[in-house]
């Protein structure tokens, strides 16, 4: 074990605070991370204030890190130490279920081991912290390589944003001569539009907020719609291939369906608490599909990191000292930042 | 124009009674059709009853058409004088748009023309009239061929309720191999039972009533689940790659969405009037879907008929009078009927 230090809650109502811990020795399969950012997702928030049920305290969140390799264990043989590194939303999980067998360990029927608030299978009773902190150590098959020609910092949030959005869309095919919904600009739907664009597909965001057009035309929107408005929603009806809808509230979701053309595909990411209400004549009349796709597979994962490398794309992002976390927290809430916060971890004392 | 006679409803509250009209004579595309059977669908009481919107009245109801061909027009190739016949639920559409193109012309851009409360595009200002009646004229091109070797009032419901369960399960390729949950045992339930066990598949039915048990079984199912219990759903958790959803009225439908396999698809053939909730977690966590599925296309009703006759496939009926007509509305709306009521329309007079 060795001494780390982080920013852990210590229950669901109180704020961020520094936190000592230990971590493994690496074993021979690990990979030791000195973490040099981590992005911060609203999943964060929501673990670390229980409101997907009741966390493991204290909780160090943090599931989009990127660092260098400080050691490696004696079977490890993809890094060595002084590579660049990622981990992302999981840090193991069964690989034996058919999930697992298919590379898509997101979808373990055991369920995966979250990077943070999971229960460690390498530490029987322990569980995991995750990268709001000084270091990490992660088993080889769940560490990516991350290419060194991207800004190291607006890598981090690729690693759950970025997967969110780019699982799906290459899963439903998406590619040139299609028409492609954003719904939601956001920390997900700033990284739909960069993906899909980069894809070949013509791409319309639709958002609520007049003063975000300038901005989704440069990170990739060919078209921006109004959502609350009537008319202008009414003229893209039946227009699109798929949709991928990055809003996590409860909304209208058959006024997106409408949009499909027969045969289309609607994908959640977002991911509401509440029930959405769904009249399935939106489905029906047209043979549309409502589906759901949850982060992605770590093959696949280090798939859209060559591809993020090749197209020089990263997310957008503000960096902030990680004493700035909890302010963060509640600008993240009141969905006030373009688009993603990263935490400079290098500022954490040892 | 030729007299006909048949039923109808006069308004919404009215019973269906004896009703004298007219008929086009068969223009050069046409097959006149001297009906023998019509199956009963629940479609046709809501659009008698003005239950889906207002209906035009009078109407004639009746999609679920068999009878005799009794005159060709000039162009017609594909049918004479003695032939057996069928007309399911359009007998029009546009011809021109992407899905009618694609021989899906239940989704026609522009709405195909129903069999009955529709604007015949031949006679315009002419609403349709459907199959309660002794004769109908359609055009060549959503005339099916009705094979000789089936019982051929027990053909007459898989004009509607055959097709709607085929067109699923032939899109979503059902087949050997694969784990298929039919939900509710009724019009549609019955065939999609008949049709998954012939395709291959594996089935269960999920029913709220122990009695129809036996039934299911002879129908084709491997498994009956009671979906009232709690501990025989939970045992069904992720087993299944495909469910035909037959329901249509509200329901619970995450139940269902929770028993599909990562990746499996629920598809909604029956269609409750009011909005489903839906979490969409249930989606999510399994890259699961929930789609909807109308009719079928000519092409695949013929295909549909041509499967029916290969392995010996009809409908289980009630045969009635058509005189019964009411009171088999009340025993539909009951779901006292196994599992489909049609009418003699050889006891019409002329």
């Amino acid at each position: 074990m060795f001494a780390c230090t982080g920013y852990a809650a210590q229950s669901a109502d109180a704020p961020l605070a520094p936190f000592s811990f230990e971590r493994r020795d690496p074993g021979p399969e690990d990979v030791r991370i000195e973490i040099l950012y981590c992005g911060i997702c609203h999943s964060d928030i929501h673990t670390a204030r229980s409101e997907w049920g009741p966390a493991r305290y204290p909780v160090v969140p943090g599931h989009e890190i990127v660092g260098r390799v400080s050691a490696v264990g004696s079977a490890v043989s993809g890094f060595k130490v002084g590579d660049l590194a990622g981990v992302g939303c999981m840090v193991d999980s069964c690989r034996s279920c058919a999930s697992c067998r298919a590379g898509l360990e997101q979808y373990c029927e055991t369920g995966f081991t979250g990077t943070y608030n999971g229960a460690d299978k390498k530490t029987p009773g322990v569980q995991t912290f995750g990268g709001y902190a000084k270091a990490i150590v992660v088993d080889q098959g769940f560490v990516l390589r991350v290419p060194e020609n991207l800004e190291l910092a607006a890598v981090a949030p690729l690693l759950c944003a970025g997967i969110t959005t780019f699982s799906p869309l290459r899963h439903w095919k998406v590619g040139p001569g299609q028409t492609v919904g954003i719904v939601g600009l956001g920390g997900l739907g700033h990284m739909g539009l960069k993906l899909a664009h980069a894809m070949g597909a013509e791409v319309t965001l639709f958002t609520t907020s007049p003063g975000k057009t300038d901005d989704a035309r440069r990170l990739g929107a060919d078209h921006v719609v109004l959502s609350k408005e009537p008319d202008a929603m009414a003229a893209q009806a039946g227009r699109f291939d798929f949709i991928l809808d990055c809003v996590a509230a409860k909304h209208d979701i058959e006024a997106y369906l409408r949009l499909l053309k027969r045969d289309g595909t609607l994908v959640q990411v977002g991911a509401p608490p509440e029930p959405l209400s769904l009249n399935v004549f939106s489905l029906i009349l047209a043979r549309r599909t409502f589906a759901g796709s949850l982060i992605g597979g770590i093959a696949e994962t280090q798939e859209m990191l060559d591809f993020c490398a090749e197209h020089g794309i990263v997310c957008d992002i503000e960096l902030i000292q990680p004493d700035q976390i909890n302010h963060a927290y509640e600008r993240v809430i009141a969905n006030d930042v373009k688009y993603r916060f990263v935490i400079d971890m290098n500022a954490l004392a040892a």
